[in-house]
């Protein structure tokens, strides 16, 4: 036994397939020197390749400072690399009798001080220890696919792993940005590959049967359970489902089909210890929250998740995409946009945008973000184009209107949940552009938060950067403009940033 | 039979607990109106709490414009309902007997050309239509909660069930946002619910036995699979786990797995025939997609997530937050942050910002969105601002620099995964505030993308909105001032929105 494990600057892995890539990856990101050993020397090519590959997400992760990259080399030497690596991770195909032999003989090599850990998916760590030189030092670290994105890693000790291997593996793993989870109990696949697999087993069950197709089967998750799986598992879901007296209603309430033939699996006996074994769990994972501030967390994560994969126009948010589509069609039916100026009612500016402050617009201050204020005037200005005709095929075709000068003022914080509106004047209508002014206010009280003023200039792909405004769209802007004439310029516009003090 | 099911204005609630009010607030938030109907008149308060409960998150679902709100109504008169609605959806007891019962007497009330469907979880559809007036107008369609947020919804149709009926349901369900998902097997628990339940009879089994707690097993899905499961499901992330080949590939793989005790339910035999029909599966899911492409779409939707969720600082989104505060603390540290202006170099502005243009932040227009560009000079003003010794302890005190006024001119648009930087200037710094002078350039060619010229204004909670800054900060500033005093002032400050044509 040493004293500790060393600090560690280097990552030796052994084994370079898809796991072993994603662990080189992530540990360059982080700044560690990684030595990737494998007998296969073509692999150096692949595994360079998939080192950058996975860069290009990665890099996106955090804007965070992130010290210099780690250094990858390559050897066929199994034993060079466990000389020089100051942590070890195994990634060799998923055959007991070779993983033994393999870390046995890295153990030979490796000093004493360094960590052996084994990425597989179900093997118990007693069982690969076994012959092992200083077995102390070892430990199962099993990783999830893409291991570069994905922060969870379970550790699992066998029956002759000290707590410093743990400690310094925790360390270690917090260190390349991972959530290192404990599992107390030697069991084969772990904790998440057991939940993965009853699932995948039913799956395959349904495939078989002929109930339904994998596609299918996919959808049942993605659009509903999968999207809640993200940020909680199904014992606080489950615990919010039975309204306010939680899990113990929900075992009342469901306990019954336990029995019923819902899957293959045939469940374990609800007995009183069983039940006070959820509830106790799930009241500990609630911390003291109400179900209702659970729920409420629960909600504000499932909105701004379909949000995002509305960018990606993917899964719940190709859903939420269609469903804006045929919002936008039947307002711009009903203000009657094809006959242009419908919604411009002389004497006031127009309404632009309804909104609210979303908890992910609120910055760190605790206050909506100012880049969130110019993203609102962005939709408000871009409801006035859809008013003047411009819609989405004239977008694929190149044809849009592009901000080119903005100027903004922040009159008053904003808070989340607040509800907003933006309403806009436009100031002036030229052969190439628009002038508009913005003001987003507080529905509640009617108090300012912001105003914006910008420069639009409307381009075509077939003529180049900067064009005339297509003439029906030009009309339309001009009826508006007419309209807005006689309102008062606003004093906000014009202005340069003013700094007193300079 | 009818000719065609009627369109539908109004919806008719049979049962309001946590099911039916989800129903009433989704249906009412797109226009329609709601008759809920419940034995009990003590619902009545609760569905109206519950309805206002669920707009606050629907209402930042989407910022496209809705119709009107519907209004609800409430009755404790069943065949008052049935006679009004246009649709009925019923969310009783999950009781086989108390279900046919009361949906046998709905359908003596309603119209042969309303359409009756059940959100039953298990129970199948030919059994609950066995004793109903016109049983083809009826169906299962099985929702997830939160309904008003979820978008998937099972349909099911039993022996009697018209095709005519399923379509209009499917239109109906798509109106108020959903996702209908066609089952074509009667089977008990429908599609989702199979799975969910093979998942929970493991957690069961798992905690019964001693092995691991609900949280543990909660998070042993909520920091890895979980994310994945957000937008696609487990099908499509084995076939990307299978390399270039894919499915073919994992199951050649993990195929002896199924034998293992990875879990309690066994798996079935994994035939010619069955790989055949996984395969063929997942290859009309990836649709002509490479496994490369898929993979970068993954990646994609993986890091969005967990940027999402560390505004909420759950799950993932706490590890990435924790990884972000020890880089910022590290990068402090190695930048002498505490000496005050150790990064200034006299004659040049300092770097203050190095990222990638996120997938996200394009705007529909394919360029990155002004609004962040904006976000990105926030960003690069709080790196300038840690540096002058401003931290997280600080701002949760209230101290902390705030946006007043900014004026960005967009030169060129930049890329998804474009490098960019931030160069910043200070132009000045008085008592209450700062002038700053951002540049966004791209690595590549140095390409200049936007200039922003912000005032920040300090404030203290406990002296009020407008403060002097703290004497220590203001020296820190003075001093990068004073590196800054001898650059030349940038063309694009001072300047007001331009405006040619007016």
């Amino acid at each position: 036994m040493v004293e500790s494990m060393r600090s560690v600057r280097t990552l030796g892995l052994l084994g370079t397939g898809v796991i072993g890539g994603g662990w080189a990856a992530r540990a360059l990101h982080f700044g560690m020197d990684v030595i990737a050993a494998d007998v296969r020397p073509e692999m150096e090519d692949w595994i360079r390749g998939a080192v950058a590959n996975a860069e290009t997400a990665l890099a996106r992760l955090t804007s965070a400072p992130l010290p210099p990259k780690g250094t990858l080399t390559f050897t066929t030497d199994l034993e060079a690399m466990a000389r020089r690596a100051d942590f070890i991770q195994e990634n060799i195909p998923e055959q007991l009798e070779l993983k033994r032999r393999v870390l046995a003989e890295a153990s030979r090599h490796a000093p004493a001080d360094v960590v052996i850990a084994s990425s597989t998916s179900g093997l118990m760590p007693s069982d690969l220890q076994r012959d092992m030189h200083s077995p102390q030092r070892f430990l199962v670290a099993h990783p999830f696919n893409p291991v570069y994105l994905l922060p969870l890693v379970e550790l699992v000790g066998g029956r002759e792993t000290s707590l410093r291997t743990l400690e310094a593996a925790h360390a270690f793993y917090t260190y390349i940005g991972m959530h290192p989870l404990r599992v107390r109990s030697e069991v084969p696949g772990h904790l998440t590959d057991r939940l993965q697999e009853a699932l995948w087993r039913e799956i395959l069950h349904m495939v078989n049967d002929g109930v339904a197709t994998t596609g299918e089967l996919d959808e049942s998750i993605v659009y509903g359970p999968g999207l809640r799986w993200a940020a909680m598992g199904t014992n606080l879901i489950y615990h919010l489902a039975g309204g306010e007296t939680g899990m113990r209603h929900m075992l009342r309430q469901f306990g019954p089909c336990l029995k019923w033939p819902w899957t293959k699996l045939e469940a374990p006996e609800l007995t009183e210890q069983l039940i006070d074994r959820m509830v106790e769990g799930t009241q500990a994972q609630a911390a003291g929250r109400s179900i209702r501030e659970l729920e409420r967390l629960r909600d504000d994560y499932l909105v701004a998740i379909q949000q995002v994969l509305r960018q990606f126009d993917i899964g719940a948010g190709s859903t939420l995409r269609a469903l804006e589509e045929r919002l936008y069609a039947d307002s711009a039916a009903a203000l009657g946009g094809a006959d242009g100026d419908g919604a411009a009612v002389p004497g006031q500016p127009l309404k632009t945008l309804q909104a609210e402050v979303r908890p992910e617009w609120i910055d760190h201050n605790g206050r909506m973000a100012e880049s969130r204020c110019v993203q609102v005037f962005g939709d408000a200005a871009d409801a006035l184009f859809r008013l003047a005709g411009i819609n989405g095929a004239d977008r694929s075709a190149g044809r849009a209107f592009f901000a080119v000068e903005s100027h903004v003022i922040h009159h008053a914080p904003a808070s989340a949940l607040d509800s907003i509106f933006v309403t806009t004047q436009v100031l002036g209508v030229d052969d190439n552009g628009v002038h508009l002014f913005h003001s987003l206010k507080r529905r509640s009280d009617g108090r300012l938060i912001a105003t914006g003023e910008q420069r639009y200039e409307y381009a075509s792909a077939s003529e180049g950067a900067c064009a005339p405004i297509d003439t029906a769209v030009r009309a339309r802007l001009d009826g508006i403009r007419a309209a807005h004439a006689k309102l008062r310029a606003p004093a906000q516009a014009g202005r340069h940033v003013v700094f007193p003090g300079t």
